[in-house]
């Protein structure tokens, strides 16, 4: 018996997968192009689909006649031990492999946004800290590990990072997202695709595109944009995820974008990603995206139609249903009416992967390994770099912090003794057992109060909780102002409680109407405040937050968002001084709580003041954040005239001039005088984390290339326009320490698709 | 002497033009394009440049040497008696003419939105109490009026209609637009236009366009909108405005839409305009427009490059300076940048219009009339049949409206007896004279408080303000709630106070973070409705106003919008019950203050509640509107299968079968169930306004051609897409009354520019 050639893997991948093509039917083909929603039986017996309102009610005999092409979510809906649900991925792969007739398991899937989502796993900072770090190395590294665990547990595609650059703050899932900086969304962004990638997993970039734009910043909201905004800020961390971070999957969008629905754009899933970035991946849709076309766009008539438009558009994968690539399609193909070119297609695309990532080889084996810890001690120590990397201290005017070690310290708000305080909703403990409070997490997660408590032992540490998160009750408020007054200091942990659809107030399907913090934690913190006591706010938010308010009135203010399972130990270290905190903020806080949508990437027509009453200025900008000791910055790099097509070196040298060890971030911005479109005044262009001894002193050089000054002018090709341009050295958007005056000379510059989307960074010791 | 070909009448215009500007020199041409902001001198004497800080410092005889091509604002900017007034514009008119070799006058602009914006003229309502109307004929009547007066004041030019479509109620202008449906607002503004338009003035259509949808509503901030919302919502009321109403002018729009500044755009000004619609008028720009080309847009490095990019976009005439069309133009086309022809295509379309006005003819004699009345007996008629019309009545649960003649009525609130609450920004006295207290008004305005006590001589009408309009002390509260706790029914007066540029609590540049009643009004509520005593809620807005907060609490809710001069009787005489309150709402009225953006042009995916936590229904729906009588509603239009090319009559009989007289407005709403592009789930595509006796009947027949269901699809074009379509007949967006089917057949159906805007009516008793 000689082995078939799809077998054989000694031939090139496309050979195998058009030999398995050719041999076979309509019904095979369908089946690789979608995946359903199971959960691991808790006895590691198999898994099962998921019986809920929004899944069919299969059966899993029939569902798997023909083979299965996905899995999803298998570990993300019960408290399972790891290594029994690898076991129960194991058998229901054997099964799926078993029942069709060539032996094929599915692409298991799984969320893995903070971490694996699954019981007992690490629960990372989430995105929006991992923004603040500005630190992608570190963010590539817990990507690796978080890649590591999935590929322990049998995963084969992991369904991160989001890519989405935030348009409005009120979206619940700004939680989910790196910042309101393309540029920082995407070289993050990258990192950590270049980490899940490393360890052989396929990391999934989300969502493609325009999702956070969403109008009124509602969930799944139609997008007002047009197709500058889209081309210059939506899609750029996109392209540098794919470019500079490889991921081999991407997931359309739910929404639509000036009438046209993501889920079936042919112009940007198929033209933009695949013809123009060259992308060979596969292309999956968001939960239940495919059956939206029908029923929330209204652009198909049926589940046919819709899978129609979705396939033409150039989604491979159906998740986590068969709603539409099921049956309808099938029918649909043998009507004629669907082209089999089409499923064809698509089923290339699925193939190749599995046949990339060993699915179609003979020695194909799930058996996992018999124990997996998915929160090693290594995995802990990661969590906790990064956490302490992500904490942003937005002000301390008077120097209240570090907190004395023999303080009497008034812990106070719904935030501090909560461990689930630390967590985004995409934690496995958020996402499923934050509405079951008997089970335990899975994972150790120490308070800002327990940690402040082991931070500074000799310290007097009361504690009063306020105020709900979210509940009106104010009664609990007299309490805190009582043990407040009896303190040196109080420290208020205020915040968000994540969850899902309206069950948190900051999370996926939890928008807001307004910027005010939640509940009455507003009102709780001026009344703490009217004591008299120095009051540090410690923010653990999914979100920034309306300051304006207390402007003024506080003794500190630190924003930590959801820091992670060491999240408590990291914010207590910075409270007690024993971490330096150097996070910087990857969106900006406002003065007021209405005026959205606002980000700094405002042109100057948004800027301008004297034509509106409204202010349009932050509280604290984008990049913005303080440290316990000083920096010095010196550059002499002037400028010059460079062509189109030219290059600029910009060193600046800092050192650090306080008492300790700290880090700076150097920004570069760029500020275009005059364009042939209007342009943000300044957006992020190069950045560099740099970690200083005291008395240090560290040269970063940014090799500015024009391609960073390109945008997408009114004929919407990319260009590169001749005239000046400002390169600024700067601590924060709004704080250039140093700036460097180009003159662009010669022609204006088309870009094509070899264009140069990141600032290589060079540091070295400056004595 | 022979008359030059020029000045002969005999000719046709663009001969006379060709042979005066092949006479004219650089200088003359160009000084044809400008005009400055002149106030008339108190005495009569004469017009000189307004010295302020935003217009230069001229020398009057300098200006003229060459000829002035545009005069604004002789009226606008002080209190001057009309018959001064036009004596002083008309010896300024013969200034001009004597100093140039040509003798010609300039164009004398005016502001005329909510009347002519001079001491002593009508204050007529605003433009969204036009748009409560539903009553295009009325507005014309009224636009007639107005343009008669500013014609007897020598006028030539008015700066009126905003066709604006609301798509942020935040935005401080929502008072001077028509409404958030782009049907209300191009039927009742090309109405306007007629009425303008046939007294001899021209009707300037602004802002084109886009400005509505400024970002965060913040006045003048970057348009996010893709090319469809442009297409779809923005562009049709100034298409509707030109096709049938016949504006000879357009202003630009200061915004910037995806980063193309409207001022600078030849796709929009050129192409669209004038290739694509014919326009054949002036472009004229917004005060400052061009020069905010490099200041606020900056892309334009210079004075003379905004002058080149303004040009090339087709600006005619820079408004109310010379800063960018004067001498950096004129040095700019010396030195061979911008090419002549440019000054020559602008010079000729301003002379064009001045050859029709007769500005050009040797008989012209700007000699006024030596009395002017700007306020008629019937001017302030048809303000009060506009401001009657206009007011509408939300809710009256249990018919505490209208009050009995006996009651005993504690009025409270700030708007109540300040005669400023009837006006919106651009009604003169709030305009000028909000802030000179001491100066009359120059018309008589009767506050809600003095017509109620009028409209009720047997009532005991006590008042207290209870606050301020924005001041935030509460302390007048006391007392309003003690007046009320006296009274039988309280009429809680509340609202915007209209002002420019941050001076009030609506108007240009008055903008807000959230829809909250200003100051402390919504506290004062609060307290009013703990009494137990019934509070009729009567606000006096330039915007909608969240009311989720009281909903269920309030014995009746009554919203006019600013009235204008006649607006306390209007206002009262609906309380009275004289008047049977016919309005219906432009905006939807929100249930909570934040959420913005949103209007009821919602996709179905912006309707979609279970997958966002913010409920996207409003508190009361766009057209929503009560009556004290009722009416009973049939109709056998079932529908019917037509062409892509077709027409369908649906008719509809509305009887009266209340007691007293009242008006129905019959609104017609298209819902398209599958389109290529995700669309509104219902808009506004006619409606008729019937007034009936009691037991009276009417039929009305809408005359649906399929053109009305185009839209905008995904290459561009303007489509009719064959399938289903619904033509709901309804009282409101959200109460349908009956729906006809139709079944559209054949090809998808591309519309050339010759299409159907407006659904023809007709109407006929029915016994």
């Amino acid at each position: 018996m000689t082995t078939a050639p799809w077998r054989d893997p000694a031939l090139p991948a496309a050979a195998r997968v058009d030999d398995l093509l050719s041999r076979m039917t309509l019904e095979e083909k369908t089946a690789q192009l979608y995946g359903v929603w199971v959960g691991a039986a808790t006895d590691g017996d198999g898994v099962a689909p998921l019986q809920s309102e929004m899944t069919a009610d299969y059966d899993w005999e029939e569902l798997i006649t023909y083979g299965l092409g996905q899995l999803t979510r298998s570990y993300g809906t019960a408290p399972v031990d790891p290594a029994l649900g690898a076991q129960a991925l194991a058998r229901a792969q054997r099964r799926i492999a078993g029942a069709g007739r060539f032996g094929i398991p599915a692409v298991a899937h799984e969320e893995c946004l903070a971490g694996f989502t699954a019981w007992g796993a690490t629960a990372y900072p989430v995105p929006l800290a991992w923004g603040a770090t500005f630190d992608p190395p570190l963010v590539e590294e817990m990507a690796r590990a978080i890649g590591a665990d999935l590929r322990a547990a049998g995963v084969h595609q992991g369904l991160a990072p989001v890519l989405d650059v935030v348009r409005d703050p009120r979206w619940g899932r700004v939680e989910e997202t790196i910042g309101e900086d393309p540029y920082l969304v995407g070289t993050v962004g990258a990192a950590y695709v270049r980490g899940l990638e490393s360890a052989g997993i396929v990391a999934t970039l989300k969502h493609f595109a325009g999702y956070a734009s969403s109008a009124g910043a509602r969930n799944l909201a139609p997008v007002r944009a047009g197709i500058r905004e889209f081309a210059d800020v939506t899609l750029p961390p996109f392209e540098l995820a794919l470019r500079e971070g490889g991921a081999r999957s991407v997931m359309a969008a739910y929404t639509d974008t000036d009438g046209i629905p993501a889920s079936a754009d042919p112009s940007l899933l198929t033209e933009l990603l695949r013809e123009q970035w060259g992308f060979t991946g596969t292309v999956v849709a968001d939960y239940f995206g495919i059956g939206f076309l029908q029923t929330l766009h209204r652009v198909a008539g049926s589940p046919a139609e819709a899978a129609h438009a979705a396939l033409t558009a150039g989604i491979d994968v159906e998740l986590p249903t068969l709603k539409c690539y099921g049956k309808p399609l099938l029918e649909a193909v043998r009507a004629g009416v669907v082209p089999q070119a089409l499923v064809d297609r698509a089923a290339r695309r699925v193939l190749l992967q599995k046949c990339e990532l060993g699915l179609l080889d003979e020695d194909w084996d799930p058996e996992p390994a018999a124990a997996i810890d998915l929160d090693s001690a290594a995995n802990r120590a990661l969590a906790r770099r990064l956490a302490e990397e992500s904490v942003v201290l937005l002000d301390n005017p008077d120097g209240v912090l570090p907190l004395p070690a023999d303080t009497r310290v008034a812990v106070v708000g719904p935030r501090a003794s909560d461990a689930l305080a630390m967590l985004g909703c995409y934690s496995f403990p958020s996402h499923v057992l934050a509405h079951h409070p008997d089970v335990p997490t899975g994972v150790e997660i120490a308070t800002v109060l327990e940690a402040l408590r082991a931070e500074l032992p000799d310290a007097k540490v009361t504690f009063a909780q306020g105020c709900d998160t979210s509940d009106p009750d104010p009664s609990g408020i007299e309490e805190a102002v009582a043990r407040t007054s009896e303190a040196d200091v109080c420290v208020a942990v205020l915040g968000d409680r994540a969850g899902l659809f309206g069950r948190g107030t900051s999370g996926e399907g939890c928008d807001v109407t307004d910027l005010q913090l939640p509940g009455v934690q507003g009102d709780l913190l001026d009344a703490l405040v009217t004591t008299g006591v120095p009051v540090v706010l410690v923010l653990l938010t999914g979100r920034p937050y309306a300051l304006g308010r207390w402007h003024g009135r506080l003794a500190a203010v630190v924003q930590a968002f959801f820091p992670g399972e060491e999240g408590g130990p990291a914010v207590a270290g910075v409270l007690s001084g024993r971490v330096n905190p150097s996070g910087r903020l990857p969106v900006s806080v406002p003065r007021v709580p209405g005026g959205q949508p606002w980000t700094y990437l405002q042109p100057p027509l948004g800027l301008a003041g004297e034509v509106s009453n409204l202010d349009p200025t932050p509280l604290y900008a984008f990049g913005h954040g303080r440290s316990y000791t000083t920096f010095a910055w010196e550059s002499e790099s002037a400028g010059a005239e460079i062509g189109t097509n030219g290059a600029y070196d910009v060193a600046v040298t800092v050192r650090n001039t306080g008492e300790r060890a700290g880090a700076e971030v150097v920004q570069m911005y760029l500020h275009d005088p005059v364009a042939s479109v209007t342009r943000p005044d300044v957006r992020l262009i190069g950045y560099r984390r740099l970690e200083l001894e005291p008395g240090e002193a560290s040269r970063v050089t940014f090799h500015f290339h024009t391609d960073l000054s390109a945008f997408t002018d009114r004929s919407g090709r990319r260009v590169v326009e001749p005239g000046a341009l400002e390169l600024r050295l700067a601590a924060s958007s709004a704080e250039v320490r140093h700036t460097a005056h180009l003159q662009l000379t010669g022609p204006v510059r088309v870009l094509g698709t070899e264009r140069r989307l990141r600032c290589e960074t060079e540091v070295s010791g400056a004595g």
